[in-house]
């Protein structure tokens, strides 16, 4: 333990390693114990399928327990199908309700069977609870770890019951207490009780300012109330108020890691999903990718159209339409700029519906000033190293500023304007400003051309 | 406390509104009580600067000290003018070290001036050092509210230094052990501390897998260690391996959203910044947008040169020449589903350096398929709707097959080449495969045009 995690990664298991490739399963079993679950668990995925199931078996109980929930499901079920009856039994009866929910919704009928098997009634009666909550909702995510108090214990009793239920988790520091029919009334936290005299009431320590949401509310709101209040677990109530679970702000870690990737997809064209790309099918990637292309692609039946229209100036003015790609292409970049600043602002909150007088103008205000930089660069290149006339460059310098503040206003107002109507902001991305901005550019660019030069 | 915070949202502060308008002090001092700190910042967020300072004044001091932390940087100054010196020595004794520091660093001098006069010399040493740590690292983000405990200390010894240090936040929930040249040594969580005898000594609860960052690590990595161990909280130390402080969770989120939201800016060719855009300049946003657009204005004089070498095509083929914004734009729009999910995949660490064989043939692999479909249905529209003669709809498609396939390709190679050069994958993003794209696709298409066609 001499150098800090970060630099530390490249040197990990090398006696673990040694400890197997010798079959020192004593030494390789102590050795075990110097590592943290979560790196057991990395070093178990580079082994081959027979030594994983030893090096699990030389795990300690916890370990094994913490190594077993981390692992990915295809290997839940390797384990699964390696393990004695007893072995099963033991994993099974330790592991979280939450943790089991998540294996089995993703496992094998058969598999699920045999867990099912193993599990006593009061256990499955609570899968079955749990497997009832819609994906992505509150109730997916909660935990029963945790510990409830009543207002008439004392700080004895309560620290009394904290040592029985014997949860070994961060979320043992907030204690919740309800009232006789299980209605949340407020929170205790351990500190209070662990510094306040033996004969403390519980109901003397209690918070009742406490937060708390419900089974079904979504995990991106959630997410939002831990990133506001900094908390590190809030309790979940049912429709009648009681008290039914926690949230951890491990699991709020994941969701908003998830939540942004699937706003990174949806701004690329893609349907969203959480699935890991390399686990992935080339079918099912391409299912994602194919709506939006075939969508993007007979939008810009648009662009064409408009180009067949003026097709006589493009004869009569060839060189000109050289430019063309650059216009679209300065549009289309300018307006993604203006979208995925505000479809982001939107997301983190910084922007508000409210504010779209406020970002109109800042767009447009942004867009003028750098349209005009841009146009200026292209008119001094366009005379210089392109050697056109001072006409042809005017032409192409001011179709440039205009196709800049209609990019920068819709990429602007889209995004706000699809939140007001309730559709997600983030489909208004790149993707689908690029596409109009390019049928737009060139009405630009054309209806310029037609004023300044006789046809 | 009826309803779910999420659908609580709306009917905030009507109370307090109303005790306001009435001046009923009292019981706007009462009713405050009942909100967290958080929400109360909101509530004083949306007054007027002369109610502001007045409910400030009738929190409590826990409250108090907590809503001013939270409270944004130009309100902060605010009340530290208003603030009598009284005030003022209230508030800066109570503040978190890391809070200071953070409002130390935006605001002006003389404002500056008047916190430290009112800030007592060893708190003004601390302020000094964590000053000089480096922006983003883990000494910028780290807190000195931990507590510290010795081997040799019992358990009885050990409750007594956490009841004394006073320290009332999650970072109480683990304590970290340190030898006698304060090196760290391991940790023990209070609930083991809570659930033994008084008389156990610490040395025998601690757990010498102990994961740390030093204080120079960057913010990015610190938050990957959390998100893979799931931790609440974690140790940091200097270069000689001495405690120096933990890093929480709650600040782990932040930088969670704020690289995210980098990582959005870079990919839509901005300069990245957790500036809020409400708050920004027009000319400070033009100017971290104009770089990149000038840089892709510049680049796309290469599509400029292509159209123009092949004028001669457009002019004996002038109709052809109407889908090319089509292609392009396909051909962008493929790329940067690719460039986006590789960039995010290695981001959250899905895809790694090693796995680039696999990438490249996967995204060929779904560029077949997809730029099929899209051929096949573009074919289909060339020869219903826009009526034009197989041979024509045959370039298009054949065109737009090929662009789709090389858009994929570079779309999957560039981040990835980006990460093995130690570039930021996210530069290669939709604008700079786009602009790539537009320049190939153009290629690919006028030499289909000149195989097929007889010029």
């Amino acid at each position: 333990m001499q150098t800090s995690y970060i630099k530390q990664k490249d040197i990990h298991f090398l006696d673990l390693r040694e400890n197997l490739k010798n079959k020192e399963y004593r030494n390789l079993k102590n050795n075990l114990e110097k590592y943290n679950p979560i790196d057991i668990k990395d070093f178990i995925e580079e082994l081959e399928p027979l030594d994983r199931v030893l090096v699990f078996r030389l795990l300690s109980k916890d370990d094994a327990i913490e190594v077993f929930s981390s692992l990915e499901n295809e290997e839940q079920i390797r384990l699964i199908q390696a393990f004695t009856d007893t072995e099963l039994d033991r994993i099974l009866n330790e592991l979280n309700i939450d943790d089991m929910v998540d294996m089995i919704e993703e496992m094998p009928a058969s598999i699920v069977k045999k867990i099912i098997r193993h599990t006593d009634s009061s256990k499955r009666k609570l899968i079955n609870e749990f497997l009832q909550y819609p994906e992505s909702s509150a109730g997916s995510l909660m935990t029963i770890e945790y510990v409830e108090l009543k207002k008439y214990m004392t700080v004895e009793q309560a620290l009394t019951r904290i040592k029985t239920t014997g949860i070994n988790k961060v979320t043992v520091y907030t204690c919740y207490v309800t009232d006789e029919s299980k209605k949340l009334i407020g929170f205790v936290s351990l500190r209070d009780i662990v510094i306040s005299e033996k004969d403390v009431l519980i109901g003397d320590l209690l918070h009742e300012k406490v937060i708390f949401v419900h089974t079904h509310d979504d995990q991106e709101q959630v997410a939002e109330v831990f990133k506001k209040y900094g908390f590190v677990a809030l309790p979940v109530v049912d429709n009648e108020n009681r008290m039914t679970g926690i949230i951890t702000v491990d699991d709020i870690l994941d969701v908003m890691e998830q939540e942004a990737t699937e706003d990174f997809q949806k701004m690329a064209a893609m349907s969203p999903d959480d699935e890991s790309y390399i686990e992935s099918s080339v079918w099912y990637l391409a299912k994602r990718r194919i709506n939006w292309l075939l969508i993007l692609m007979i939008s810009s039946a648009f662009t064409s159209a408009i180009i067949g229209h003026y097709n006589y100036l493009l004869i009569a003015y060839t060189s000109l339409y050289n430019f063309s790609p650059m216009i679209m292409g300065a549009g289309g970049n300018s307006g993604n700029q203006s979208s995925t600043t505000i479809i982001r602002g939107l997301a983190t909150g910084d922007i508000k519906i409210g504010d779209w007088l406020k970002v109109m103008l800042k767009e447009l205000r942004i867009a003028i000033l750098v349209g005009a930089i841009l146009g200026g660069v292209n008119f001094i290149k366009n005379l210089i190293y392109d050697k056109l006339s001072i006409a042809y460059a005017l032409i192409i310098s001011i179709s440039l500023i205009f196709t800049v503040c209609f990019a920068k206003f819709v990429g602007g107002l889209l995004p706000i304007l699809a939140k007001k109507l309730k559709i997600d902001p983030a489909i208004m991305a790149g993707p689908v400003i690029s596409t109009l901005v390019d049928s737009v550019s060139l009405l630009i660019y054309f209806n310029v051309i037609k004023i300044i030069l006789p046809i």
